[in-house]
């Protein structure tokens, strides 16, 4: 890789993209900024154009004064000779495409959103791999557990990853079908956007981040633990054949594995990035889940364990569920009974294409739509 | 490295000498003993002997029935063409020279003596380095250490030695100087040698490690810190430039970094090796060291920084001082203060060189044994 590294950041203002905004800033001479793309967000992604001066931009939104720079859609940038990596940090079921043609265009893609991956899954893993393109995880535990593989030269008998619990994890058993969306907005240990702290809260984040690890590193499901472990500070585990057991740990700060997914296999300096202090830390508990309590990471294992088309309708049907939460709609133990419903109902596709898992993801946003209506 | 890989395993009636003859017993078809050496423990060989058949043996004890082995001086043995890797598990001083035979005849040492890295170690790491031989740590911290290096292109920031703390973490400052062998030799979390568990009730275990750790990584003393962690599950951390720690966690089993010195890059898999249940351990605990009731600790990294024959005169001068404690001549708190005396009355030789090595080494022995008289 000869620096600096052009990047096209899709996704460039909520939580993930300013964080990869923050990386950038830090390594003038290592990042450049060749693309920015966001949604509605216009204001903000305006200031990021006046910063960081970009040769393509893309918005959604109405009114933007681009400058110099020239007005792309989502797809051409992210397959630009230009553009070395694309960060794909557009939310929820908007990011597939842009995944696909970077895919397609063999890109180093630094995945950020993992709907893409536990819908699709499999096609944009075997896009990639026709088409030479990397995928790069950008979370805090996939990106562990890549870190944790590098230079070993076999598969892993075995991954565990870790949870923080959510804010929701000591909460009265009797109280957790109605807490309200502040209360499940208040994570404890990571700054992350509304829906994947929506998710953290229902556990359905780390069911998704389950058949994430499957798809990535092929392990099998019954191989995969899920294991509390509320300070956030071990990001994931790999256990070998030998019994030895890797992890990655570091204070909760995403801009690590965004960085990781660019530096790759360097690792570069960074005086913003906390460090470990392990007397401070003082101590790391580990528990199990409770599958009870919080449904939907069974509902996201079982989806990922039959395959085909319900990881797809498991993620849309929560995107949709965890929406109308954020809207105020519905109480928060409807999440996890509208994603059941709709899984319980779902026919799946004779094959994984990528128009039945679109035809099974709409069916999913529209039948928890009706759904709400109903209640 | 074509299998079986043939060893040769110089020690081997000792804790992990036994040690590794288990792991051996497990990979018939992937190590085979071609040599067995031992010191005084005839009995024992003479079983061992039996059991692997080697073609070499070579024993400091009397009648000794060697069947149809080659009796072979440790010299030989170790740099026998028919030897790929020579397993150092000589106790104390008598480490050095086989482990600078193999190192001379270019052999992949799978090294568990410490004393020989300490006092010779600027040495012993340069005639393996000019004779292409491959140096690979026996210890559980080191052998962390270098797994979570695995893959990594670059030098690490910051290494994090974790400390069991030994049998006396808890125990009553003021009875500390007069605890008893019995106490001494509880050791909570290992199975080791009695020169070693003493060790690491006294923390010097800990201090000759951070000597080998600045010597076979390269990094300052400043950069290497000690944590105690009562569980031994951690067994050492390392930070990267970007803040990144990696850890390699496993139930306390020696036999997991023996065998991780014969399969590297490879792991094999090992019924006998014990798999972490991390929702079982519950939690990991960590604190600092005290450095004044455990005063060996800071008297092994100030002999590190001080390099030259230093540490030499404190591992001969802990060696002398241990063998005392253990023939019940001298209390627990008389190790730490026979140590200190002896590094303070040490003059420096002028060049670190064999026969001043040596010359220090046997001083130090005999200034600990005239110290102990006059007690």
């Amino acid at each position: 890789m000869t620096f600096p590294i052009r990047i096209a950041l899709l996704g460039s203002t909520g939580s993930i993209g300013q964080q990869t905004l923050d990386v950038a800033r830090r390594h003038p001479d290592k990042i450049s900024v060749v693309g920015l793309a966001a949604g509605e967000n216009v204001g903000r992604l305006q200031q990021q154009i006046a910063e960081f001066k970009p040769r393509f931009v893309s918005c959604l939104g109405k009114n933007l004064v681009c400058g110099d720079s020239v007005c792309l859609p989502l797809e051409q940038m992210a397959t630009h000779p230009d553009v070395d990596i694309v960060v794909v940090a557009v939310p929820g079921g908007a990011g597939l495409a842009p995944a696909l043609s970077a895919a397609r265009a063999g890109k180093i893609i630094a995945l950020a959103n993992k709907e893409c991956l536990v819908a699709a899954g499999e096609i944009l893993l075997a896009e990639a791999k026709s088409h030479g393109a990397q995928i790069r995880p950008v979370d805090s535990e996939h990106s562990s557990i890549w870190q944790c593989l590098v230079g070993e030269p076999d598969k892993p008998q075995r991954l565990i990853l870790t949870a923080s619990g959510g804010p929701l994890r000591e909460y009265p058993a009797e109280r957790l079908a109605t807490v309200t969306l502040e209360q499940a907005l208040a994570h404890p240990s990571w700054k992350m956007g509304r829906k994947v702290t929506i998710d953290s809260a229902t556990l359905m984040n780390k069911g998704l981040e389950v058949i994430e690890a499957h798809r990535l590193y092929g392990i099998d499901y019954d191989q995969i633990e899920v294991v509390i472990h509320p300070q956030s500070i071990v990001h994931s585990m790999v256990e070998f054949a030998d019994g030895a057991v890797k992890a990655q740990l570091s204070p909760p700060d995403m801009r690590l594995p965004i960085q990781y997914a660019m530096s790759y296999p360097e690792r570069w300096d960074n005086a913003d990035l906390p460090r470990a202090d392990f007397v401070k830390i003082g101590r790391l508990d580990f528990s199990a889940p409770d599958f009870e309590l919080f449904p939907c990471l069974k509902l996201a294992i079982d989806a990922g364990k039959k395959g085909g088309t319900f990881p797809a309708v498991l993620s849309s049907a929560d995107e949709e569920a965890v929406n109308q939460f954020l809207d105020r709609k519905i109480r928060f133990g409807d999440i996890a009974k509208l994603v059941a419903q709709a899984l319980d109902e779902h026919i799946p596709a004779a094959e994984v294409t990528l128009d039945n898992i679109a035809a099974a993801e709409s069916w999913a946003r529209q039948r928890v739509t009706d759904l709400v209506r109903s209640l």
